[in-house]
């Protein structure tokens, strides 16, 4: 086992890997500068790295390097889907350049993490991430089909969250263990707990949408007004009689929305708090998943990271 | 060496399998079978099972398939980069459903590919194709400079031409050659063969766009109503003299297009001749690359397809 793993200082590591990449032609070379000159979190990165943090390996920076070159090939076509200006504040691609230059740096950063796979050359990772990608896709797809749709059921909302998000978190913690270990227990152990880290983070996010406290009290909505059916939504129409069904179905897609009649109505047949409840049902399975690893330093930043992601406010 | 290998037959196995999957979500499944519902002509996976023809293996087919897959991603995704709501005279998949099915569909493909290129586990065709994958997407991006661009160079355009098309066709013939051969001579042979067929494909594509008769002599121009700088544009604006740069600029993103008066001027600047010479010589390389193989079938295949090229109408 590695000793004195600072996950911060690898994490910059990451960083400083991924922005090494310089294309010759300056518009790929802007595109892609553009994209990584902000930090982000890099919760897949760090996850891939406290997998991998078991043993010492010559590619542990390359694959969360990877992992985060996935996740950002996802965001960069996500911002597309969503129709959306800004990520993480900044303006996204398709705001800044066009559709197309996103459509395209997606799929260059995409195969961008393909070639570095290829160069690790394991194939067990190699099919844990093209499956992976599939899934996220998939995901993605289906998430389409509840835009508008009411009658969209919990089970595949729960499909949702995880081939949307929880399947990358999973393949992050699967290949960083793969990498560095033969322990079967192990792999699964923490593929599963990175499984439901994951669902968590895409409940929490759902939530935010719906009660972030960021700008004085006032959630943006953003779900709600693209017409996404997610769980606070889901739960509300689910405890409501017609006339709450029929005045929820009224917001559902709305752009000028009523903010504080959309909270009133929403906090009143339960959908926060329920969603809440189901957020706290995964941090308590990451954290049962996070306690059948033997590894201590792999325990406790599992648990730290379900920690973080049931009390994120951002 | 094979024998009695008959290419048409084997196409019509690569298509089978291509529709084989069938994914459980009906979304899915149901954009996945819009876009392959029609044949085409699927030059590059006859290139691949030309290439791969020499020697019996079991993944020949699959091979094939990912090819075919591959464009397919790319021609999905730039259908959404062009904006064009047609594609083989079928609606397009952004036009039938939106962009963001376009988009995502595209990126569903594409890990398709991958995850079967992971099964047959050649790491060598792993490289090449995840490469390939990268240079297109770099080929797109540093088109997307090329409009409005009356500045651009002839080195450049060339650039454009090899790494969105004559990349791809490469990579389907060496990942071929590379599964069924060891000999270096004839995998280099065919790859550069296949590079040369792949960028005279696209300079008669860019011809087609200016001279197409399949309108009773009304080319479309839809490239440059995009405002594409290709090779017809490109050779006319050379020639002409300030008065002439003057009208070609105004032609260039003009949706409104005064066909015959686009037709007379670019003719009168040998911007079609001199395309056509270009094309001539790289049918000249293509043939010359092809006489360096060996095996008399895959010879004769390649100069067949080289013709096809230099005379395609469509």
């Amino acid at each position: 086992m590695k000793k004195n793993i600072n996950i911060k200082e690898e994490l910059n590591v990451v960083e400083k890997y991924i922005k090494k990449d310089i294309n010759k032609e300056k518009t790929i070379s802007g595109l892609y500068k553009y994209i990584f000159r902000s930090s982000g979190k890099k919760i897949r990165a760090r996850l891939s790295l406290i997998a991998s943090s078991v043993k010492d390996h010559k590619d542990r920076f390359k694959l969360a390097s990877i992992i985060e070159l996935l996740h950002t090939a996802t965001l960069v076509h996500d911002d597309i889907v969503d129709n959306s200006s800004f990520r993480r504040g900044v303006k996204s691609v398709n705001n800044v350049w066009t559709n197309s230059h996103g459509v395209l740096i997606g799929d260059y950063i995409y195969s961008k993490a393909f070639i570095l796979m290829v160069e690790i050359g394991n194939k067990n990772i190699l099919k844990e991430l093209a499956n992976a990608t599939n899934d996220i896709s998939q995901g993605e797809l289906i998430q389409l089909d509840a835009i508008k749709n009411v009658k969209i059921s919990l089970k595949k909302l729960k499909k949702i969250s995880y081939f949307k998000t929880g399947r990358l978190f999973e393949a992050a913690a699967r290949t960083g263990a793969l990498l560095c270990s033969s322990n079967k227990n192990y792999i699964n152990n923490i593929s599963e707990c990175a499984r439901n880290l994951g669902i968590l983070f895409q409940i929490r996010d759902d939530l935010l949408d719906y009660s972030s406290k960021l700008e004085i009290g006032k959630p943006s909505y953003q779900d709600l007004r693209e017409g996404k059916v997610t769980y606070p939504f889901f739960y509300a129409y689910a405890n409501g009689d017609n006339q709450d069904k029929k005045n929820l179905n009224g917001l559902l897609g709305k752009n000028n929305l009523n903010k504080s009649k959309a909270k009133t109505l929403i906090e009143s047949l339960y959908g926060i708090q329920k969603t809440e409840l189901l957020a706290k049902k995964y941090h308590v399975k990451t954290v049962e998943c996070a306690n059948k690893i033997n590894n201590l330093f792999v325990r406790k930043e599992m648990i730290e990271l379900a920690d973080i992601a049931l009390k994120r406010d951002k």
